[in-house]
C-alpha cells in the first residue's frame, strides 16, 4: 500500500453531485483532472461549484506545493456523455440499489471497454450492484469520506465477479490524487470503517435516548480524549501501547473478561478463544514492525502534541485547551514589565527557547528562519517590559520592524534550550535599535546576532508616529543604562564579498 | 465548561502507580504539583520515572511557555502517608471492586475531611465504590485516557451519595492541570466514552474474528478517514454537517432507516421515534450554537488541514500521505535545474509562495520570521537550480547561510500569492552573494528585500570547502549575466538611526 503513485487519469465521469460526488469532482478537479458530471437536478451545478470553493479554499491551507492546472468541469445531461470518454467512472447517486444498478448498467454499456466504474456506495455489495452488468468484472466499490477532498481514505472491494485487475486499477487511481486505498478482503455489509462507525453511532443514539448524556457531550467524550489518538492510530496499536512491554497478549488477558460487562449495547461478542488471541497477536506483531512499546509511545506522543498545536490555531476542541493553558502559563510567568529595581547594567535577558524538532531542516540543525522566530519573540518580550502591553495594541500603536541584520555564526540542534541577551543601540520618539545575542544555554554559546531597527507606527493610518510617553521613558531608562556596555562588534555590518568575482 | 482554570492543588495523594497511576503523577508533577505515591509493587518507581520522562519529553514539544518547576515525587509505603497531608486524592489500583472498596474507604479515614477523592476506574459505579467509605458524599469517579498526561478527556461522575460540590470540586482540580472535565448526568457501566469505544472495540473483534480485515488494515479504516475528523469533531457535529443546509433532521431521516440494516452487530438499536428525533435536532442545535453549515464546514477544514500538517513532522498515517503528495507535487512542478536556453538577463523567478493563516502574529500581518522562511525556500530553489540536489547533499556539500540582512518595507496579509527574484552579487568558490526581492504577485508590489551570503561547508568536518565544479560553472554563468544588471538600491547596507539618541 506504500507504492509510489502514478499519473492521475486524464479525465473522469462522476455520476451523482451530492456531497460525494461533488468531493469527488473537487478533489479530482484539484489534482488537474477533467471532469464529466451528469446530475439530474438542476441544483447540482450550485452545489459542486460551492463544493469546489471550500475545496480551493482547504488546499491553499493544506500545501504550499505547485498544484497542477485545475481539471475542467463539464455538467453533461446524460450518463453516456459522462462516461463515453472517460479513463475511470465513479458514482454516487442516492443509497437505493434498483437505482445504482441500472445506472451502472448504463455506464457500463456507453464506457470504453476497459474503463473502470466504481460505486461509492457505503452499505450496499458489490455482487449485487454488478448483477445488470454486461462486464461485471470492471465493478468495484469504492467509498470515501467526508469531506471527500480531504480524508485520504476511500476502502476498495470488490464482488464475486470483479477482476483483480479492477482492484488493482481502482486503487491506482485512487493512490493519484493522494488518497489512501484499503483493499479489503471480502465484502461484507457496511465493509470495515462503516461497521465501526456505525457500532459507535448506534451506541451513541441510545446514550441520547436514555438521557446519558447530550449529543454535545457525547462528541466532547470523543474529540478530547480517544479521537485525538484515533487521528493517527487505531485502536489495536492503541492498545498494544496500554498492555506495555508484556505486548497484546497480555492486554487481551487483562481486558478480555469486560467483555461480559455491560459496557455497551453490543452484547453480543466473539469467543476470546486461542485461535482468536493468537491471530490477534500475530498480527498486532506483524503492524508494530519491530518497533518498541517505547518507540511507540514517542511516536504517539509526538502526533498527539502535533495534532493540538495544529488544532491551536483554529482554538477548536484540545487546541482550545491547549491555547488556554498557555495563556495561562505566560501569565503566571511573566510579570514582565520593567521593574523600579531591576539590573539594566547588562544586556537584558527576557527570552528562552527550545530547538523544536521540526525547525530543523535538511541540513539537520534549525531552519534560518528559525532564528529570527526566535528574536522576534524576544524583541516581543522587551517590547511588553517596556510596556507594549495589549492596552497599547489596541490603542493602535505597535513598533514594526523595519530592517533585520542576522549573523549565523553556530547551528542549533533539536531540544537545545536557548536564550536571547538585548542590547539598546539607540532610540528616538519613532525609531528603536536593539542588538540581540542568540545563545545555547547549556555553556553560554553564542549562535547569532540580531540588529534590529523598529519604526512605532500607528496601525490603523500605517504611517509613523511617536511612541507613548511612559514607554519612551523606560527605553531611554535602559538606553542610558546601555551606553555603559561596550558597542556590539556585530553592530553596523554590510555584507560584502571583498575582492569577490563580480563586485 | 469553559471557566478559567484555577491554580493547581498544592499536593495530591495517588493510590496506584501503573499506566494511569503514572500518567497522574506525570501530568500532576509537570504542572508544578506535589505529589506523594503508594503502590506496594517493587516496580513502581521505575514505571512512574519512565513515564516521566516520556511527559517531560511531550511537554517540551507541546509548548514553550514557561512551564512551573516541577512538584516533588514521594513513594510512600502506605496509604496512610499517601493521603494524610494533600489537597485531593486520586485511585487508579486495577479494577476489582473489592480492592478499590477497601483502599478507598482506607483513604477516607485517613485524609482531611474535606478532601476529595476521585477513582480512575472506567467501569465500576461510584455508588458501589462509596458504600463502605465514612464520608461518602466526597467520592467521585475520575477516569482518564492514555496518555493521562497529555490527553484533555476526563469524565466526572457521582454516585448515589456524591455530594454537588464533590463533583465541582474534581472539576476544578482536572481544570486546573490543563484538563477537559466532562461532568456526567448519572452514572451508567462504562460511562459515555468508554461505551463508544467499547462498541467499536467490540465489532472490530468481530471483524478480526471473521476475517473480514486484520488488526492493522482495521486501524487504518480507523486513521485515515473518520478517526482525522474525530480529533477535533465527534459523530454528531460531523453528521450534521453532512446532512447539509437542511440540518439534522433531514440528516436523520435519510440515514434512520439504515439503523434497521445489519451494517454492524449492534442490532439493538433505539426505535426512532418522534421524541428522540426531536431530542436530537434540538441537542443538534445547542451544539452548533447558530453556526452555518458553511461556517462549520470551513471550521472542520481548517481543522483537517491543521491535523494532517501536524502528522506530516512525524510521517505518520495521513502525514505520511500528505509528505508523499507534496514530495510528488515538488517534483512535477520543479525541473529547476538551469537549462542551456534559459533566460538569465533578469533576476530568477523560481519561488512563489502563499501567506498561510497561522503566519500572522498579532498585529495582523505575517510575522518578520515569515519572510525569512520564504527567502530561504527561494535560496533553496536557487540552490536546486544551480545543481546543488540531494546526490550533493548526501555527498556531504552544502552553502549555509552566514549573514542575511532583511529591509521590511510593506505587509504581507493571510492568503496573498508572494513570489521572490533573485540576482547574483558575488561569489567566490566558497561563498556565494545574493539578493532576494518579495513581491505580492497581485500587482507586483515589492514587499520585502533580503540580501544573503552563503559559505559552502563540508557538512561532517563542519568548515569551508569549495563547491564542486559544475555548481561553481552555473553560479558563474549566471553571475555573469547579471554584471549587466543594476545593483540593488538597497544592497550592502548597515543599520543605524543617524543622529539618534544613544549613538
Amino acid at each position: 500500500m506504500a507504492e509510489r503513485a502514478g499519473s492521475p487519469p486524464r479525465r473522469v465521469g462522476l455520476l451523482g453531485g451530492g456531497v460525494i460526488g461533488g468531493g469527488w469532482a473537487a478533489r479530482f478537479l484539484l489534482n488537474g483532472v477533467d471532469v464529466r458530471l451528469f446530475d439530474p437536478d438542476p441544483e447540482a451545478a450550485r452545489r459542486v461549484e460551492a463544493m469546489l470553493a471550500n475545496a480551493r479554499r482547504a488546499y491553499r491551507k493544506l500545501t504550499l506545493a505547485p498544484l497542477p492546472a485545475e481539471g475542467e468541469l463539464t455538467l453533461v445531461t446524460s450518463v453516456e456523455e459522462a462516461v463515453a470518454t472517460v479513463d475511470f467512472v465513479q458514482e454516487s447517486v442516492p443509497e437505493r440499489e434498483e437505482v445504482k444498478r441500472a445506472l451502472l448498467a448504463a455506464a457500463c454499456r456507453a464506457a470504453d471497454p476497459g474503463v473502470v466504474i466504481c460505486s461509492s456506495t457505503s452499505g450496499l455489495l458489490p455482487s449485487d450492484l454488478q448483477a445488470d452488468m454486461e462486464r461485471p468484472e470492471r465493478l468495484a466499490v469504492g467509498p470515501p469520506f467526508n469531506p471527500v477532498y480531504l480524508l485520504p481514505l476511500v476502502e476498495v472491494c470488490g464482488g464475486e465477479r470483479t477482476s483483480p485487475a479492477t482492484l488493482q486499477r481502482a486503487a491506482d487511481v485512487y493512490r493519484s490524487v493522494a488518497m489512501w486505498p484499503l483493499v479489503l478482503r471480502r465484502e461484507v455489509e457496511g465493509f470495515v470503517a462503516d461497521r465501526l462507525l456505525e457500532a459507535l453511532w448506534r451506541e451513541a443514539l441510545w446514550l441520547v435516548n436514555d438521557d446519558v448524556a447530550t449529543v454535545e457531550e457525547i462528541d466532547d467524550a470523543i474529540r478530547y480524549g480517544a479521537g485525538l489518538r484515533w487521528s493517527f492510530m487505531g485502536t489495536f496499536l492503541t492498545y498494544r501501547i496500554a498492555g506495555g512491554e508484556a505486548g497484546m497478549r497480555h492486554f487481551m488477558a487483562q481486558f478480555g473478561p469486560t467483555l461480559r460487562l455491560p459496557w455497551t449495547k453490543l452484547t453480543d461478542v466473539p469467543e476470546l478463544t486461542d485461535t482468536l488471541l493468537d491471530k490477534i497477536v500475530e498480527q498486532s506483531d506483524a503492524q508494530a514492525a519491530g518497533r518498541s512499546i517505547r518507540e511507540l509511545e514517542e511516536l504517539r506522543d509526538d502526533c498527539l502534541v502535533a495534532v493540538m498545536q495544529g488544532l491551536r490555531t483554529s482554538r477548536f476542541g484540545a487546541g482550545a485547551v491547549l491555547d488556554d493553558y498557555e495563556r495561562a502559563l505566560f501569565d503566571a510567568g511573566h510579570p514582565t514589565v520593567m521593574g523600579d529595581d531591576d539590573d539594566l547594567s547588562r544586556p537584558l535577558r527576557l527570552h528562552s527557547a527550545r530547538v523544536l524538532p521540526e525547525w530543523v531542516d535538511y541540513n539537520g540543525h534549525a531552519h534560518e528562519s528559525r532564528y529570527l522566530h526566535v528574536f522576534g519573540d524576544a524583541s516581543d518580550a522587551f517590547l511588553r517590559y517596556v510596556g507594549i502591553d495589549a492596552a497599547h495594541l489596541a490603542a493602535g500603536g505597535s513598533y514594526y520592524t523595519v530592517e533585520t541584520h542576522l549573523s549565523f555564526l553556530r547551528e542549533a540542534s533539536a531540544g537545545e534550550r536557548l536564550h536571547v541577551t538585548t542590547q539598546v543601540l539607540g532610540f528616538d520618539e519613532k525609531r528603536l535599535h536593539l542588538f540581540h545575542e542568540l545563545y545555547r544555554s547549556e555553556g553560554d554559546v553564542l549562535l547569532a546576532t540580531a540588529e534590529q531597527m523598529f519604526v512605532h507606527v500607528d496601525t490603523a493610518e500605517g504611517r509613523a508616529r511617536p511612541a507613548q510617553p511612559e514607554v519612551l521613558a523606560r527605553i531611554a531608562k535602559l538606553a542610558a543604562a546601555h551606553t555603559a556596555l561596550p558597542r556590539p562588534e556585530r553592530a553596523g555590518r554590510a555584507i560584502g564579498i571583498s575582492g569577490a568575482t563580480v563586485r
